[in-house]
């Protein structure tokens, strides 16, 4: 371009440029891996690294392309194999059996994105798209490259050789940051605030509307708690004593047989952590990780604190700027806070933090009509909220209004927790 | 009494009236069963009346009499056999065998509850008793005289006999009543309200402290859901849309083969429910009941309203009289609304009503120190608050305050609905 | 009588006599009981005593009063209630199911008996009667004595008091014989023997017809393995190394978690047995009982021998006499064995025997036509055959050709066994 | 070679050829398959093709390699992870999980083969190998190479693609040979009879040793059961009719759901089967296949007739040359017989018979010492033993005395029935 005034780029050329950028980060994820690894699934809560290629493609054919009148399917089958849980859409392929589509091939699902992006450039570009469509399902996207981490990481831990996804870099953030700060309190008076999301930017159909609660006042801790004091509530027989524990949460430790996080694992006297980056002694001062709530609750308890309000965190972490240790950043592992200054550190990246909150609708919430009404609406029941952001999540993807949420036994996501204490003489 | 001056009944005396007055109506439930009746339990939920007998027994015994000196125990392996779930007092009897307990029998059982109670009799008259455990006691007693006649019923229903516990009576509460009125609503402006128990008069754990949270303006039916109204949700396809149904209520549904509320049967295309009078035609006015939470929240979806939140409800109930369709009453069933009036009727007794409100800790919530720390704050995960007690629930046991909770998939108690919506001009 | 003529009872008399004699019997065996003894189910595979109650009665009023003209049912509701597994006659209340009938209750069951009790009195007087069916209902219900005991014993054992049926008394069958006989073999040439039912006398189908089978020379023990054998395998690690076991056998030991016979118990170091005189101290010199197909074959290898083939077994006893400790006796548990002289001792009684023979059709079986034909030739799978008689098997149920079968895994029937070897030189 | 005195290969050449021959035929089974298809498990029975590729190498290095002083394992941790049942040998990765290990790849799996294939050699050459182990490894790898295909086959029809391994080739062995011949009889007097393997070529120890079987006159039919004469069992309600039925089987049917034998799937009113040329309309004219034993015995009971006892077949199959429809023809699958002549037909190949006997031990059998005592001896109970080898087996694998065994329920292998009668004047 010549020297000239400022270009102002096109809206259609910063979507394009916006779509690219996501759907070639997805792509680079299973770069390195082989095929016989994208093919297979662990458990049936995870999904083959290749089903998740598919889907999100899916996704935009479904949503975008085939509501169009000179839609072809590239594959008519596809819709079926590849619809997650959409009713509105149709039949599903059973979710416990993605592990045995051995065909398509990985080749084959890779010409599929091809296929489709190739077909949504032209929509973008000729201005012929749904653009808040669109942009879920860039947000789809995004959700689905953190689930892939999260699935890869279980399935690599579930084989015997613990084979590494990329190579293992100690968690400080920089030389002379090795070490935890210490526990300190950022309060909060409470009163009547606001939560939810003023729109402008995207958000999801959760995280409206905007509304009012009324909070006591509380504090947050500055920082995530760390595998060093989750160490010495292991240690000090925290999975042993059942008054610590929510009655289910004790019957799963029982069931489960849980002594420690997942991922954690103690070898001749000594803890070991799995990692993308393989497996490595446990470093005491990273932030702990792959929690169920029903530990991150039974931890806070035995520390005489207890977990944040969804609402708490959301007043705390608003202005605050969406930065910290993201996917972007590669390392793929949560990492050593710093000190906080005048608001809490890490509330943003590392690990998905646990709320003491159901995931319920907030007051006057709508769910979307279609299929889209299917994305959040009904979840809505026997989840909790996590708040935050993690290691493997895309920095553009979260913000302080984001609610994630997990049922209260699972594991697997980047899951941790931050203590919360009352301000008014009793806890 | 001759006439003279008003007898102020000495404290102990009142209480001990009151002890023995719960204790009495336990055994006139059992009274009309055989011992055959009594040992069996027919799920892993329910439990035997006749562990029910003992049980409350095993409660007074433990909190009250072996905390003294003198205790010698009724028979020692009562403790393990008859602690339903307390980890403090020790090991327990597994509940899922609590129906093969042959031994001790009824009569035996009995032995002990008379034993139990003597002792108890010379504590409350030589005024040695912790008043605020005995309390606890009595409350206990009145929460399994409810759920004998629960777990009786579905006992009952799983025989093809069919048996009947009582006569059946139909429904109206009397004549000219035998039509429930229209739906009508009762709006409220929300905002800043107290929810939670004042103190004063005997409240649970769960229920304090008071505290301030703020409701936008919204309103509730003038009565609970009918059988009629449910029979249309049902023959309309209700359960064979999966849009109508948070995700969990819809696998439930598949799994479950639910296609109508639990105790309903289709025979030759009539509709008969199973009471605690045996098998009769369903009655279209009376309220429906022997709902799951999910059946609860797709006919509200269905209808185009939703589950009042427990604040709201708490909020609409705090000054109304507790009168209702009790236990006291006798008639074990719910019976058909009457008007209204300035407030919504039928919101004591009846059937137990599901709120929107997920099961979790009062802001400011403490769980009470020692053995009774266990009664309420470790079951706050994963159910759902109902509110307003049943026509099995005493009178003198439920209040605006009261907060009973389920699980989202169970259905064998009186658990029936009343819809809410909101009044800023979207649902 | 004084004496006289030799008085010819005519037969009608001595059917008459024995089917009263029979299902006296069978409610002596309950008159101990408590109704709720009597009603409750503690395992899918057992039965409550009431249901064997009315199950044995259904049998006789199905297949005798029914086919009649004048036939009214007793209670009509019972055909399914009370039908087993005969899909001939229609459906079948669900096996698992049977422990939730509190109704009918014990009482009604007992007039159900004496209803058609007298109804088949007044047949059998008259010679209405078919009289193979009549027999075959006769042996049913002994069949179901001994389930009644061994359910029982079943139910007794889970709970947690432990409680007797009836006084314990030692086992030695008189004084001077409190130790087993040492181990010694009785020897056979084989060859082409005979093996079955030759008629005349009862049998069931499945020892139908005589026919011929080859057998290499071989020995069978002198006695029954004892407990003091049995213990040595278990303290010698027996439970703890596969090469010992068949494969699924040490999959039950890993999944089922066995570590010696069921009702064994170790207390403090000391081994107790539970048995229908309550728990006591193990007696080492008496038979080993509640073994499992894996167990009785796991402790043959350990001990160097084999499990005795059926035809072996019936080719050594086809001349003895049935004689032995039965439920005739009333000791209701093995007894320590005699010296055997010139035959083996112990062959009838005590405990059924493992043999390793697999439960199938004899050559040229044939089902029996119409219901009864279900009686045996459909459990031709996946059993094994048991041979001898139990200290719970009435003297005039069994007989050299008899065959009882249970699954591999099955414990809760009395069973031990007897071990057998060859006699060419190597095992 | 120039043209000479006839050149007597010397043994180690001939053992060298074989070895190499049944290794490359394995790989070339996998040749055409993706990475992605040989990683996936489709079931806990079904392992993936890839484990069978190290697993059969395993067997090579641990039984041959392992034992040697000089000996360095290719990878210490296939120790464990190839190991199948060998607890002499030491742990193993549970079955199960086998489908999660995407790493080693095949790539490096194939490189594993390659490096054991070396090492043998060098020792076949050098004459320096136990003949017999190598005769096992050889043998097993055969039965693995048929595992494969059934495993493969499996996983194919699981994908609702329903990919096809190779292509399909109608099913008539020659041109005019499309029609199955009618149903004859070839009749034996029985007797005394010799079963076994006499030694001298392999046989398992199963096999042996041989012994003498009593047998009553008894015909075989001239052919295998057909598609034709199923599918009239099909429709004319074998499925629906309990009588038919084993217990166990009945079960199965409910359990299961089964409604025709495996990979047969009706649509639009019209039969199709899945076969490893992919789904194709069902030709009736071939031999029934992937039939449990439960609908085996149920056809043969609608029929009029029985299963073959496995002495029968062996007797019947004891002088006819292994020649049939094997692996080595490439067709996989069964193929229309022809007229038999003096001898039953398709004794060899084409499907599995299912033969009336469990597969317990031969009298005298002896487990062989050490690790490969597993082989065979610890699965003699709860199976059943077919007869005869499959249109996936290879000819030089299979033999008249060969006992192939599978559970009851079991329905992925290649297994079918030919009809069996007595001759003695009932059946």
């Amino acid at each position: 371009m010549p020297d000239s005034a400022p270009a102002v780029q096109p809206r259609s050329e910063v979507l394009l440029s916006r779509y690219r950028a996501v759907r070639a980060f997805t792509e680079k994820i299973q770069a390195q891996l082989t095929a016989e690894d994208c093919v297979v699934q662990s458990m049936p809560e995870a999904s083959p690294v290749k089903w998740h290629l598919a889907h999100t493609t899916w996704f935009f054919e479904t949503f975008l392309l085939e509501p169009r009148p000179e839609f072809r399917p590239f594959a008519p089958e596809f819709r079926v194999l590849f619809n997650s849980y959409y009713n509105t859409v149709g039949d599903q392929h059973p979710r416990p059996e993605r592990g045995i589509l051995t065909r398509p091939t990985r080749e084959r699902v890779l010409s599929y994105r091809h296929h489709v992006d190739e077909k949504l450039a032209d929509l973008i570009r000729n201005e012929a798209i749904a653009e808040p469509v669109l942009e879920v399902g860039i947000q789809h996207e995004q959700q689905h490259q953190e689930l892939m981490l999260m699935d890869l990481k279980h399935l690599f831990s579930s084989n015997p050789l613990l084979p590494a996804y990329q190579p293992y870099v100690k968690s400080a953030p920089h030389p002379g940051a090795e070490v935890a700060p210490g526990l300190q309190w950022h309060e909060s008076p409470g009163g009547l605030v606001e939560v939810g999301h003023h729109g402008g930017e995207f958000g999801f159909d959760n995280e409206f509307p905007v509304h009012q609660e009324f909070l006591r006042p509380f504090a947050l801790a500055n920082r995530l708690v760390t595998n060093r004091e989750y160490l010495s509530f292991v240690e000090e027989g925290g999975y042993e004593q059942p008054d610590l524990w929510l009655s289910a949460g004790w019957d799963a430790v029982q069931e489960s047989g849980w002594r420690a996080p997942l991922y954690w694992a103690q070898k001749d006297g000594e803890w070991f952590e799995f990692t993308l980056g393989g497996e490595h002694p446990l470093e005491l001062d990273v932030p702990v990780c792959h929690l169920s709530y029903y530990e991150a609750d039974a931890f806070a308890r035995w520390s005489g604190y207890r977990l944040p309000r969804e609402a708490e965190w959301e007043h705390m972490a608003r202005h605050l700027p969406v930065q910290g240790n993201f996917v972007d950043q590669g390392h793929l592992h949560p990492r050593v806070g710093t000190e906080s200054g005048d608001h809490p550190a890490q509330m943003f990246g590392d690990v998905w933090e646990w709320t003491g909150s159901p995931y319920v609708a907030y007051p006057g919430y709508r769910v979307p009509d279609g299929a889209l009404g299917e994305y959040n609406g009904k979840f809505m029941s026997d989840q909790w909220v996590l708040r935050g952001g993690a290691c493997v999540t895309s920095a553009s993807h979260t913000r302080a209004t984001y609610r994630n949420f997990f049922k209260a036994h699972e594991r697997w996501m980047f899951s941790g927790l931050r203590l919360a204490r009352d301000l008014d003489g009793h806890e």
